[in-house]
């Protein structure tokens, strides 16, 4: 008996099909065997009595097979962190749906073509999908990653891509003084579909693991139709698509580099690695908002919001805005010592609050200037910067982690 | 004794400049007058013995002077709305701060060559920076709007445009069977600058307000270097800068079309306008949060934001997800029958619950996919199907105002 996820051959009218056996979908008919081909696509093959089904190798054994990961000694050694992810998942031939992987065998062979030009140390640190990964786990990747680092080993962290930039971003404060590239990488599509983006993208980020540059960065499809990746500096990049392979966009700045065919072209300045040991700081006061300004946003609903908070973060509108009756509820958290940082929901460009009266009336409040960085990325940092620095508005102005541009004219 | 504002003529080393008295900058020294030049630079002069200074015209005479708007009974009347905002604003000398303008002339003045292509009457419905528009504000603008389109007129509603899509989209569900165009249209720069969109965006907007187009369009600035504006559907329209005059950008849909030189040049189908009367339907429940998600989101902060809602709209990862802990709080509102509509903070692309687990918890939790609506939007007509319709879930899965895009494989 043929089961879902089984490995068979099909002989059929002089044809030969070979494949997974899909889980029958509830539009193809009883006698329709679904399988995916090797290709990546599905067909369905109505079963008559001239068929002749074998099957290769139960979904089982395929699972269980265990497959031993090379080391060439003229290769440098990448660490591999796995996260989680649709980078690392499988598909449920049951269900149809996607779930998080596996063994440290299933993610070092994720891209097996890896190992033409490192070696790779694989780590499952958790399998999460990144919706529900939280900041005390990007204190554990830190302390993860700095292991490694600290074995002079480049780090790939594996990530899905739901909150890939917000950890990403954490680990740019978190980490110091890199003596190798930290690359954050992600994919779109699962490896089973024919569209998938795990390939390049994991090939592309050993790529720039073996680079001299000093920061975090994200690795991702520049283009739906390239087999480049965009270098984007950790805290400059946003998802900004819910499905497409280059979702991800650097705001307010380009891409550091690109990465295609093995070679690297840098648009931008960027950190060079250094030496010595890397240095992790990875408190965080996690008593932080980040609230998104709309026109229905009522003081009381505000007021509920931030009580009790040691920082808020607000995306307000254009340069920075928000509605005047917000503006006492705002001076009185300032007075009261705690920060609450403006940035723009905008996305795009930089909060300016000496152009409107009522920028002018928030700086009066004591608001601070959230400068040109995404709102997600002042929540972030504000967290951080609370739990490692003494001057908080010094600090929130202050570019650490290349989350502020300088100023240019557009 | 020249004043700020004061409009003066200074001649100097057989030189003559002429221009605005402007505000003294804590950086210019005492003895420097800075005028603000006919092509919108401001210089510094240095006050010397052989300078010669005269008040062209005094500043309160020049605020005081009344235009008459001239009437051409061979051109169409449009109707130009004023609710306040940089396109209709003048720059304080005093603090060089911008306050919104002003008188029913100023306003049909803004641009007087718009009376080359008609007759304008206008009106100042209100005088708000846009930040302070909410809720009951849409409410009198689109009764406004509807009583010059009953007169057959086509509308321009100018705006400020931190909040002009939010604006422009609550109308788009209120006005039905528009017989006329109803044209948003704001300016990043405001008109005393060189580099001010309001020339030619208010122009632009009457073309767009004499075609055929039966919707709620935003037009504004399609590039920084074109004189070109786009015709945006209010619905699927952002403001996506801080500062750039392009900043408005049609999201999951191109712009309906461009507007240049006088023309219009269509990219996307469009609704063609009605004849007969124009219906308002103006109601809201305002009763409906939009809640932003982000990883340090904890339980009871969810619950405190959502207590007493009578519909709440996420803006969650991804294809539409938000941590494995948000859901049981999720599926509670459900239950008492409060709908929570998800929506993607990457702003682009579809919602697609069905691809990993955590989307079909939500699923089964009870939330409704929220298609390719942006999040503001999916929160403005959720308020509005709330007061307005019977089957919410339906409501909201079915474009209304061009706010859902059709399926299509990217």
């Amino acid at each position: 008996m043929v089961e879902v996820g089984d490995f068979v051959r099909i002989e059929k009218d002089g044809r030969v099909y070979e494949g997974l056996v899909m889980p029958r979908h509830a539009f193809s008919g009883k006698d329709i065997l679904v399988i995916k081909l090797r290709n990546g696509y599905n067909i369905g093959i109505k079963l008559t009595k001239n068929c002749k089904i074998k099957v290769i190798e139960r979904r089982k054994e395929r699972i269980a097979k265990k497959r031993e990961i090379p080391y060439d000694e003229n290769k440098p050694t990448v660490a591999l962190i796995g996260t989680g992810g649709t980078i690392a998942s499988y598909v449920d031939y049951e269900t149809g749906a996607v779930h998080p992987a596996a063994t440290t065998e299933e993610l070092a062979f994720a891209v097996p073509e890896i190992f033409d030009i490192c070696n790779v140390e694989a780590k499952i640190l958790f399998q999460k999908f990144s919706e529900n990964i939280k900041p005390k786990d990007w204190q554990k990747m830190a302390k993860e990653v700095a292991k490694y680092l600290n074995k002079n080993m480049p780090v790939i962290v594996t990530h899905g891509t739901d909150t890939l930039a917000y950890s990403s971003t954490a680990l740019a404060f978190m980490l110091k003084n890199l003596n190798n590239p930290v690359v954050f990488v992600g994919s779109q599509r699962s490896s089973d579909r024919p569209s998938s983006d795990a390939f390049q993208n994991l090939m592309n980020s050993a790529y720039v693991a073996l680079s001299d540059i000093g920061e975090v960065v994200v690795v991702m499809h520049s283009s739906i139709s390239s087999n480049g990746c965009f270098i984007h500096r950790a805290t400059k990049v946003r998802k900004m698509h819910s499905s497409r392979r280059d979702a991800f966009v650097s705001l307010n700045s380009k891409p550091i580099g690109i990465v295609k065919n093995g070679k690297i072209e840098f648009y931008e300045k960027y950190e060079k690695k250094k030496s010595g040991k890397v240095r992790i700081k990875p408190n965080l006061n996690e008593n932080v908002c980040l609230l998104f300004y709309y026109p229905g946003l009522k003081r009381e609903d505000f007021e509920k919001i931030v009580d009790g908070k040691d920082g808020v973060v607000i995306a307000g509108t254009g340069l920075g805005h928000v509605s005047d009756d917000l503006i006492p509820p705002i001076r009185k958290l300032t007075k009261k010592g705690i920060p609450v940082v403006i940035t723009t929901q905008c996305l795009q460009g930089r909060v300016n609050l000496n152009v409107y009266s009522t920028g002018r009336k928030l700086l009066k409040a004591g608001v601070i200037e959230g400068e040109d960085m995404l709102p997600e990325v002042a929540w972030i940092k504000l967290m951080w910067v609370l739990a490692n620095e003494k001057d908080i508005e010094e600090a929130m102005k202050r570019n650490i982690a290349g989350e502020i541009s300088e100023r240019r004219e557009i």
